[in-house]
């Protein structure tokens, strides 16, 4: 387990480790409403594809907790859920969490108490399982990851994305647990620069060998370190391979792909959205121009300036070299074996 | 002319918009020695290379200036030769400047106020150049440059990187000035964010339409706004015509490749080095891992981590479209055309 615990479940709150000021400060904040989890979600306190998901869960709990007989039941809950699917739009893990919760209340017709308790049950193993799953995950990539491999990553993929573990980092942290001497090349990540804020921080504290670069040195460091692969993670997998990822990630497949450096996508299979058919029916969210404006206290461009600001781009399938998922390695042509991995289940 | 000037000369002094505050802060910096000129340029006061190149020059111009005739007059200004030429390693504006003061001060036999008053000319004689030369550029550049062109651009090439008007922005704001109705989408530039402090404050002064993107979003931008051509300025051009420019500029023309838009390097022929053969023997400047770690008064990246803080990179001649100099548009095959370029002189 990790030394920190970026999401915490206490019986009628939910603890986040608040991912905005890493690593300055290491504040965690309570949230015991559902208002306050989707406002969370939105502002960036939590995020991750896996870890937004667990939290949007234990905002139903919270939100079902508060009520009582005689509340409209399914009013409050279709609110609750309604106003979390609003929270975020790109990351599928958010709705997929939603739709587990969902198929519980939806048409529940027990008491009010045993719904508490078997929402709060369904919560608690979403989270479990995804700490399970990285870890099958960490098991099934860390055979594409060469001793003494030279990697390249982008974003937080790490504990702080999921529950514990991550998915990119997991392979990652794993393949330095079993001693295979990985080095690490961490993308710091703008605007919002996790890679620097938060998958510096998790490499530190593994004791993982690492170095941060700016996004636009990944060519050069490619070339001049002899990359052996990149792993990032995922929002949103589409039913073909095309995978909504941070700003940046297309980019950096683009230069893997002129470098001849294999780029994987490690992801649970959870991410993969089979109603999505292809990249450009993931909806890409955009964020407020002051992320990139302003960085900390300073203002680093005119507030006049116009700011076109994407948190997400989609990498099309072609640059992809494989899907890492809890279920095995998936391979091209992505349509027909994503669809196999899920006929398999 | 603009409504400011990046570098002055005053008799006695070289009056400097201290480009590490903005756009922040307009402060004026007076330098009155070459230690002082050294340190402007090793701290990025002054930046650009064709601005260094004049800095340097009137470096040399302050040295003989404070020198009488018991002095050692070639040992001094070989000193102050040798200061500046360490300051920075990769524009070789720097040093074409230098050895254009050099040719004269060496095996001067003269007096030393006409040294002080050649030396004096020389140096005006660069700046004023600067912006003859910047302003045939544009104009041989802007042919390229289709009506309403969407341009995307790296770093800063404008009036604060030159004397004035600019190289890369130089033909982006006469292409502007003629009435093409051009957009310019600015690459902020980490880690240094020199597209979103100086390239956007140049380009709002100018009322020209600009929107800041992250690096990471150079792709999706060409993607989805259909860019029609990537503009870059260069810091040294080898005779093969691989190109050294600020960090990032490889990746741009790798992503600007895998969606068939022409990049043009745009430089005058000074910045061209015959006496460097490729890319490999350009000198790649390393600066301090805490302008990747600290932004302004913000922490972004935890102090103990390693980073690896290239100024430049090299972008392979193959990814070149055409060299915009101020003698007429290079294009492949480079080798043989950049000689041409020089023989027709």
């Amino acid at each position: 387990m990790s030394t920190f615990r970026s999401i915490e479940w206490k019986k009628d709150k939910l603890v986040l480790l608040d991912q905005r000021y890493l690593p300055e400060k290491t504040l965690y904040l309570e949230l015991k409403t559902v208002d306050e989890v989707a406002r969370a979600i939105k502002e960036m306190t939590v995020r991750g594809a896996p870890a937004i998901g667990v939290a949007a869960a234990y905002g139903m709990v919270l939100c079902v907790q508060k009520l009582s007989k005689n509340d409209d039941l399914i009013r409050e809950l279709q609110k609750a859920d309604d106003l979390l699917r609003a929270s975020r739009p790109t990351a599928v893990n958010l709705f997929w969490a939603l739709d587990r919760m969902k198929k519980i209340w939806q048409g529940f017709n027990g008491s009010l108490e045993d719904l508490k308790m078997i929402l709060e049950k369904e919560a608690t193993d979403i989270e479990r399982e995804d700490v399970e799953i990285n870890k099958q995950i960490a098991k099934n990539g860390v055979e594409l990851v060469p001793f003494g491999a030279k990697i390249i990553h982008h974003c937080n993929t790490g504990s702080l994305a999921t529950v514990d573990y991550g998915t990119a980092l997991g392979v990652i942290r794993y393949a330095h647990e079993i001693g295979k001497k990985i080095h690490v090349f961490l993308d710091e990540t703008r605007p919002r620069l996790q890679g620097a804020r938060l998958s510096a921080w998790e490499m530190k504290e593994l004791g993982i060998p690492h170095t941060i670069i700016v996004d636009g040195a990944s060519g050069l460091v490619m070339k001049k370190f002899k990359i052996d692969l990149a792993l990032v993670g995922a929002d949103r997998i589409a039913a073909n391979g095309d995978t909504a990822n941070k700003i940046g990630t297309y980019n950096l497949a683009i230069v893997a792909k002129y470098h001849n450096v294999p780029l994987y996508v490690v992801a649970p299979t959870s991410t993969i959205d089979l109603k999505t058919p292809a990249g450009q029916d993931i909806p890409i969210e955009e964020r407020s121009a002051d992320e990139i404006r302003c960085v900390g206290n300073s203002q680093v461009a005119p507030q006049e300036s116009p700011v076109f600001n994407p948190a997400f781009d989609v990498t099309p399938a072609e640059l992809i070299s494989g899907i890492i998922t809890e279920k095995g390695i998936v391979y091209p042509p992505f349509k027909e074996n994503l669809r196999k991995l899920f006929e398999s289940a």
